[in-house]
């Protein structure tokens, strides 16, 4: 029912027992329940085309209900908050330096930040509904805890249960960053409704995550699309997650930075205060203005190889779409026409396969917008996890 | 109404309709609608347990309906003929050197091959309903036609369209032969019914099949797991589809037939007769037998590029299984054991990720099988394209 409102907007109960085939009685019954929850309103909105005295109608009341999506990465955490209706409340992102912080310190950090988004969600009279948490990791989704993710030094980390201690009674739920950015590009994203892609972020880490026939393909156990560490090159550096030439070390941030900007790379003691990634991009875009050819050959390596993972990808996955989120994007012009063509080349069917490279709009904020749409996608799915209200706030009828 | 008596055996029509939530009416009417298409019978069988008249009851005669799979390929085409029941009434495999034949001569040796099945199954009064054809490259499912076998050397062949001369009114059919393997394996195989699995066809090409979340991957065009051209090696060999490196080089039966056994190797204008891969196998097995150490050392070379590449697989797709078809299945004591060791080494998600190599048991017959048993689902999906009986053969009441 609700999410029959919230696509076909606002509706009679008769036009609603019509269109959706159940019985009068059903429909009365489950609008006073949504009503009960604070989702729905009773309007006399007259109806276009109506004539008479205005009939009433039933609207989504989702202003009052949402939820909110966080990501935590390398060097910041995002945090966006959504109501029912799709409309963004929050959305920001602070520097944070996860990769230099041991467990407890990031997890203190997340929760500090749950707490200020709810606080500001709650002073615009939102009840939030869910929270989900976005990890560049290996998930066990089941139980919220994060198994391992290389980059943050993360193993076994129980990321749910420690931030529902800041955070209850919402439950908390976490997932891997690439899926939920992929679910945000699915739904709402520059390929938005394109049953096959795949979404890279384009960070630290590589990630992917891969719509399949409309599915967010997950696996045996959630841990499809770990992208990243493709061996790729058996000749090539030694990765982060102790293995050699994995992907990442070819497109990751830390190879664009290392080749064409060591000074700036990631890991160095003196690299200076926090930064989100953009700020260390903005300086790679001041020195390619300048004319240092390191930047160029840098995008050109990276383009390279995008090409030839991405090959990887349309051959296993053969989707319509690859998204490059994350840096990828920023730098679009100057890796997309070169990943395309050693794409074209390399991929077994040929130009029957259809696959193409196209930038995201949703920059580093893919992640944590999927996280918030997941959440608010529960209470669509489950309008009965939102508590009823008092019975004296419970609106009854109400002229807008 | 088909798939439930299928799957639940006779029942009476109270029961069915008890059972199914259908109105005694609906029951009736669709009873009759298959009895005319000579799909269920009724029969006066006494349910167990059940005291008095015996009851009517329905029961599927799928023994007098079925469908017939065939799988063309570097060196045979498989024959399997399938009824409803999923009794098989043909298995056979002939060699035909597919590899070394025009398009032409191909089609026409197939043509010749269904006409022969479909008179073996007109003889043991079977009513063919559908004819599917596995073949080893990028099919375009929707016409039938494949797009590039290049094992076959087959580009843009309307396999459907030519055989439909041999066969109408029957539909044709055509698709992968890794999808349509590891359909069957997941139906039938040795890892039926688990929800993520990928099945490895061992012949000259290896080809793919993906199961994801119970369902087949096939990507945006179809063309989903296309494993035999993952680039493995930047200095490997030059591969039939004129890239280098290709995993199909490192683990396809030519490779093993090259290091082991190389003057039994694929494409010697010496090579003699045609022979399907188990005569090839044997010639390797006695060799093996007789001390060559030649064998021993090609087994183990790819054994570690079975692990590398299904470590990709893994790390992609995380399926819980990896099924080892045609010649892996049959040197599986040789291969699993340091292929599994190179996997659990390279896989991101380590011990989290349980994913086993297992052996299939439906050796160089998978797809064959796979290709029947997608025929007899249709069937079962959708009754009405079995037509009607003549009205004087439709049997009415019959006494098993």
């Amino acid at each position: 029912m609700l999410r029959y409102l919230n696509t076909r907007g606002p509706a009679s109960r008769a036009a609603i027992a019509a269109e959706t085939g159940l019985n009068k009685t059903t429909v009365s019954s489950l609008i006073s329940e949504l009503q009960a929850r604070g989702l729905v309103v009773e309007t006399g909105l007259r109806q276009a085309g109506a004539v008479g005295r205005p009939g009433r109608v039933i609207s989504l009341d989702g202003a009052t209900v949402g939820a909110l999506g966080l990501e935590i990465n390398v060097d910041y955490i995002a945090t966006h908050g959504l109501d029912l209706t799709g409309r963004t409340l929050i959305d920001r992102r602070i520097g944070f330096d996860a990769m230099g912080s041991d467990v407890d310190r990031s997890l203190e950090r997340l929760v500090a930040v749950v707490r200020e988004a709810l606080a500001d969600l709650a002073a615009a009279r939102l009840r939030v509904m869910g929270i989900t948490v976005a990890v560049p990791g290996l998930v066990n989704v089941e139980t919220g805890t994060v198994l391992y993710a290389p980059n943050l030094g993360w193993r076994d980390v129980p990321v749910a249960q420690r931030l529902a201690a800041g955070s209850a009674p919402i439950p908390v739920r976490v997932d891997n960053d690439a899926n939920l950015a992929a679910l945000a590009e699915y739904t709402a994203g520059v390929a938005a409704g394109t049953p096959d892609l795949v979404y890279l972020t384009g960070e630290v880490g590589v990630g992917g995550g891969v719509i399949s026939g409309g599915r967010l393909l997950r696996g045996g156990d959630g841990f499809a699309g770990e992208v990243g560490h493709l061996p790729v090159d058996p000749n090539g550096d030694l990765c982060g997650c102790g293995r050699t030439g994995c992907w990442e070390t070819k497109v990751g941030l830390a190879a664009l930075l290392r080749m064409a900007a060591p000074d700036h790379a990631y890991g160095r003691p003196d690299s200076g205060p926090v930064r989100v990634p953009e700020e260390r991009l903005t300086e790679i875009e001041r020195r390619q203005a300048a004319g240092d050819p390191r930047v160029e050959q840098a995008l050109r390596e990276i383009a390279r190889w995008l090409g030839i993972g991405g090959a990887i990808l349309a051959n296993l996955l053969n989707p319509r779409v690859i998204v490059l989120g994350g840096y990828f994007a920023r730098f679009r012009g100057h890796l997309i026409a070169e990943a395309q063509a050693q794409l074209d080349r390399l991929v077994v069917a040929g130009a029957d396969a259809r696959c193409q490279f196209v930038a995201s709009e949703l920059d580093f904020r893919a992640a944590a917008h999927g996280a918030a749409h997941v959440a608010v996608e529960q209470v669509l799915a489950d309008p009965t996890m939102v508590a009823m209200l008092p019975a004296k706030s419970q609106p009854t009828w109400r002229r807008r």
